[in-house]
């Protein structure tokens, strides 16, 4: 673990200050932020009343540098840590934290691969939180498939380049929290190679800093605003990159290899957007649990009191199946922060590889599952509170609003499904994961010899991982014949994989758990996760086996609706 | 089948100009309804620009009296062929149809439980549409338990009464769109019973139509409109009757059985809900498949062109997945309308009664199944779009807006599902389900012989059909022996239900149908709802048995999240 040099007392005091800053700080922000949401006056963002006095708190508080090393001013703590706490962030305000999630990837990012110079010059100032960072990928064309990007770079004067494209979707690509922004762009250099092996990383700040101190307006500009469904706090901006002859930008990596630059932002990214996920459930599944609590519907006959609608059959199943989803995708999510950490800190290359090839293995999964529960849980909230929840003051339908995005950004549910089918269990990924099936199943075996009430449970638990392992090789001999008709059940496989994974890691804790409160509440969890949730993987198993083995014609099917024949017709 | 009168191009005609007022009214006028809302001015709700020019072409067609009785005005029309209509008109407008959907309702309810007089006063001015109708029952206490109803109705002059009480969640309560509003209003008279058995029905004009033509206003307020989640076009009003001494009604149908007469409203707009959700499901549909059509992603290494995203496997599950589940949900809600049809019009008074208790049992299935089916499919078209999905402006976000709330009114899904268990499935009820279950077999197996190629699909179906039979015993009798433990799973049955009786109203079309390109249309759909659609029921069977016959302990779950030993504290 690479947490070994860090007390109890310690994470539990840093977790404290992290869960008193989403309190007090962020979620007071919230309400605001999605009803002012952030305009465009000129060529600059005004963000929401409160939201730049919120940030310089939270800034000031060190947040932003928790994990980033020494030299560049941060703390070097644990991924794991740094994971915990942005769920409490991205529970405060999801809108809010979002800006910081790109900071502190941009922080990583710089650090592995950019010049000493640079470093230098930027990345002090990010941690400090002074300047914030961007991740500017994706182009009109350009969405999921970064080949087609087509911002152009020219070499110029000491090192430098020119930039010139239009980049969308850029989250916080403007505001008025911070002096400058450092924005991370993918372009071409002259002559690069077509497709994704021409794409090159560029550091381009909205205010170039000079070696004596001065800053120098940049070539950049925010030129539209989306208007969108959820997380209005947060700017999802159209930038424009040298409209004026050329934005300066200093390439971070080597020339043509920006995508492995990029991926250690992505990497970053997918995994801080899990905890949003898992935030987002634990809000929700909150706001459900006082609701149900206080709401009363019907009268007890024997008191003649009002019941609580928690104690509705059905709402007390949507209640349980909420905490054990949110549950299994925090223990799934802070497992893959564990894995990075052991990938960086093992003291034998063996098992740093071992975790890295876990890491590899568990950061798509967790990206996909944790963000699509996190969605989930906020739509199940919003049924607990039954027409309450659909009035926009109650606040849970703002859940739903902002979780929405985190399927589809940092590359889709989809994407992260392929990723892990088609990279990530090929070669040496099928023996880890199966490796870590046979870990769990030796988990679940001794849980059940120890604690005989959990062992309907926990054979529930040995089923899904049987139908995980069977599926593993069903999918993965699929795809080396028929790459695509395998990849139709890559989404399912994902799903299937999340839901065991997660559940076994929730086992893992019960068993090395030393606290026994503690124990009985997630062994209480565990109960209901193989009542209400585990029984999903027998259909998941059902579809992948059956899609992956059978001659079913993908061929295609009709609109029965009444344009398509008019469509159809064109 | 009550339609044995009208021959095709009838039929024909009428889904033809239905699907025109979707297309050329309806559609145009959505995202105006979206943006602008209605208003609150002074004690009058404003609605947006185009709402009332709109809504006067759609009554100056006749539609809301399709399937009224001549005797007032209407066409007498089967239901199948007004649920049909309401498809389009919802897949055109949810918010502008959801008040129709109200009116159709009254005229029904009014029709069938009113005095001759009030009908005569009344009705025929909401068949033209000329007046519009709402469903006054919800109070703030009184949410999914109307026997909180504190509404006060004093017997007054003329047979009249006078009622006091707010309403709440009125759907059209008040607006600006016909020159008067018929509120069927549920209310207590004085020494009525407590509990739902002491409810009465009451017609409450916002202006009384004396027998003289003159209209005088009548005590009733619209007090505050809902900010919602969506169908902003739709006003959602809190309403106080008699606040200036009492509102002037007359009893509909017998004292302190007003519940009995609401039922046949409900009974409506369950149906014509269930329209919504398989509405939205076909227009998100088509959007989907439009932009999957046109969004180019990676380029084909043969020909150097783009690849449309349809082609990408991931893509394609999505959109099959929608195809099929849009396709299984119409089947059911048009075979629910087909058994009303058949209660009302069969010769035989056992096949009406047969009829009858198939409707009863269909149509929970059918408002439960088919309003999530809308949510769920305009969600998977938010995610088919990417990141524009999350973009207001391409509508699809909006589609899921409007849809979230059919889960919730007219009875919330939960307790369509605890209707079926506890009271639909119980007595003849169960031997009615078995008996179509036999004979959706007997259809499966019939066309295995006749076609060859969908044999496995139709192995998938009778599986499906083997757990609903299964877990129909189960859960019925678990039902007998402790209520509360079978009701945890009486949404998963739902579910269960839907998928394959809905699959099951598929493979009988198949059946019967004489066109053969139609036929080849619906046989690929249902390749397509065997291999990504039925497997959920293996899993919703193995949670439905797990939960009705083993000792899982419901005991309290603790919450592990930051505030929840706080709360338990407190």
């Amino acid at each position: 673990m690479g947490s070994a040099v860090l007390d109890g007392e310690t994470v539990e005091a840093i977790l404290r200050e992290a869960g008193a800053m989403a309190r007090d700080v962020l979620l007071p922000l919230d309400r605001t932020l999605d009803r002012q949401g952030a305009r465009l006056d000129g060529q600059q963002v005004r963000t929401a009343e409160g939201h730049r006095a919120g940030y310089s708190t939270f800034a000031a508080g060190g947040w932003l540098g928790l994990s980033a090393s020494e030299e560049v001013g941060g703390q070097a703590l644990p991924q794991t840590i740094m994971a915990a706490c942005q769920e409490f962030w991205h529970a405060g305000s999801m809108a809010f934290a979002m800006g910081n999630l790109l900071t502190i990837g941009a922080i990583e990012t710089l650090h592995q691969h950019a010049s000493a110079d640079l470093i230098a010059r930027y990345v002090p100032k990010l941690v400090s939180g002074e300047w914030s960072a961007t991740m500017a990928l994706t182009e009109p064309a350009a969405g999921s498939d970064l080949s087609e990007v087509r911002t152009r770079a020219e070499p110029a004067e000491d090192d430098s380049y020119l930039i010139r494209g239009n980049k969308i979707f850029i989250s916080y690509g403007d505001h008025d929290l911070t002096d400058n922004i450092i924005h991370l762009v993918l372009a071409r250099m002259p002559e690069a190679p077509a497709g994704s092996r021409g794409l090159s990383l560029f550091l381009v700040p909205k205010a170039i800093s000079e070696s004596d101190g001065r800053m120098i307006a940049n070539d950049v500009r925010c030129i539209g605003l989306e208007e969108k469904l959820g997380q209005h706090g947060s700017p999802t901006c159209s930038m424009a990159f040298g409209e004026q002859g050329g934005a300066v930008g200093w390439v971070v990596g080597q020339p043509n290899r920006g995508l492995q630059a990029m991926f250690t932002m992505m990497n970053s990214a997918r995994l801080a957007v899990a905890m949003q996920g898992v935030g987002v459930a634990e809000r929700a599944t909150q706001a459900a649990e006082k609701f149900a609590a206080e709401r009363l519907q019907g009268i007890d006959s024997r008191t003649g009191r009002g019941i609580p609608i928690e104690q509705h059959p059905d709402v007390r199943r949507m209640l349980k199946a909420m905490r054990s989803m949110t549950t299994i995708a925090r223990f799934l999510a802070l497992s893959t922060a564990d894995a990075i950490d052991r990938e960086r800190k093992s003291v034998s290359a063996s098992n740093r590889r071992t975790a890295k090839l876990q890491a590899d293995i568990l950061t798509p999964i967790a990206k996909g599952f944790c963000t699509q529960t996190g969605i989930d849980v906020a739509d199940t909230a919003i049924q607990v509170h039954g027409g309450m929840g659909y009035i926009e003051e109650t606040g849970v339908a703002q859940l739903w609003r902002d979780a929405r995005v985190t399927s589809i950004y940092e590359g889709t549910n989809g994407i992260q499904a392929i990723d892990l089918i088609g990279r990530k269990l090929s070669g040496e990924g099928l023996s880890v994961i199966l490796d870590l099936i046979d870990g769990f199943t030796r988990d679940a075996k001794k849980l059940a010899l120890r604690s005989p009430e959990s062992r309907m449970a926990l054979s529930m638990v040995e089923d899904s991982l049987r139908h995980l392992r069977d599926c593993a090789h069903h999918i993965t001999t699929a795809f080396a014949e028929a790459p695509g008709a395998a990849l139709v059940t890559a989404a399912p496989f994902l799903r299937l994989a999340g839901l065991t994974i997660g559940t076994s890691f929730l086992v893992r804790a019960i068993t090395v758990c030393e606290d026994e409160g503690q124990q009985a509440r997630l062994g209480a969890i565990l109960q209901f996760t193989a009542a209400l949730v585990l029984p999903e993987t027998m259909g998941l198993a059902r579809l992948i086996v059956l899609n992956c083995s059978s001659e079913l014609s993908y061929s295609d099917i009709a609109s029965t609706g009444p344009d398509a024949d008019a469509r159809r017709a064109k």
